[in-house]
């Protein structure tokens, strides 16, 4: 399993007139985490459009446990649990700054070519990249 | 079941750099949908508010199956399939402009009181309005 | 001087904790008013987008006199009050439900090609379908 | 005059179909910079509301130099260049990682207590905390 962690922070504009950030700002912030975990793996998504492979999202879930607030830090433990294929699946965990859990998530991704935009497999890089963490 | 179908045209902001409107828009969309649906059942949400009771969403599902491009006008078919108690559950069906299914979707929302914001029932008088929807 | 009104809802998700309609969203409703001019002039924007052309924002400004709060129904009077050269211009005042001006701005967008993304001047039939107007 | 600088990375929901960092996306950057330059200063904005003070933005200019694009992290150098009053203004500039200016931007927020919604003077300690700036 690939394991990461990122941080950011409730925008203003992110909340909504019930105080709290509005159910349709999650998903921005999920693309931060699993952007940041593909970092880490060396794998900037920019690069992987520039080697002419999309990503697009196919599934998206999302429960959310406990409103989070204006300005508050919420960390995002993302986690690669299984090898990609023809699709990666990320899942997230979301806590405040009191270690609360207070959202999960999870979204599906499906490997596309640019041109034609046509499903093929994950690249042969990211695979090895992923391998010492699926022993 | 109550039903109710509302159009929304995909806005050039709500595009990415695919192309395509971008997966963390739909939640927006959705939205737009529930609310007119409420609307129609002579339940505005801001009057909900008024009344003192809020709708926070508690779950969130997405299934993108097929991509949505800039300007292209999206019909939302709202569903409520049970009457709500301490929650409401919407699905929702998206057609593009070719009546192609894109994308399908659900959230369940809980009543709150807006005093102290606990969970409480559906207010009487909708489901009232919804009754003749699930003799 | 060509003029054209619109009309927009206030989304739930555009509102901020102040409970109003949060200042960066104002950008993507001028956007909504001006493709809804251009359609009325016979030239949907993404139809000048297939023909090669696009038009990228160089100056904005948004003076916030009132606040517009949630489902509030804004009317967006949109004005091109010179022929386009190399850029357009356009001038909004957005009026609530009550007939109040609760905002003016104005966009400069310059028209570029797609194709090497260098500045051109404004397509000939635009200038054509605006001529009428500024005799 | 105080100065302070703040780093963003343009997200992927934040682009559009030209490739570029959609223009009605910039304001939230701004209020990014802005909430930081205040924390510096011993001022977090949430603070601010807590202590029964709402910052609205009165007016807004943006002008849009040069593309950003996806993934790049932008500087955003922020300055409030005279003692606030019932007002405080700031003046930004955007520059890219070549460290070329791709825009410029202004704002201008108003004090107003949070009860009543009355328009109202800068705190006192934030006067104090910036008097050292404008000696």
């Amino acid at each position: 399993m690939f394991m990461h962690e990122t941080v950011v922070r409730v925008r203003y504009g992110e909340t909504d007139r019930m105080g709290y950030m509005y159910y349709g700002n999650y998903p921005s912030l999920l693309e931060v985490a699993r952007v940041e975990a593909l970092r880490t793996l060396g794998f900037p998504y920019k690069q992987l459009e520039e080697d002419g492979i999309m990503l697009p999202v196919r599934d998206l879930t999302v429960r959310y446990h406990r409103p989070v607030h204006y300005d508050e830090q919420i960390t995002i433990r993302t986690r690669i649990t299984a090898m990609p294929g023809a699709s990666v699946h990320f899942t997230y965990e979301l806590f405040n700054e009191a270690g609360t859990l207070v959202s999960e998530a999870s979204t599906t991704l499906v490997f596309v070519g640019s041109e034609g935009r046509r499903p093929r497999r994950a690249p042969e890089a990211l695979l090895q990249a992923l391998a010492p963490y699926f022993p």
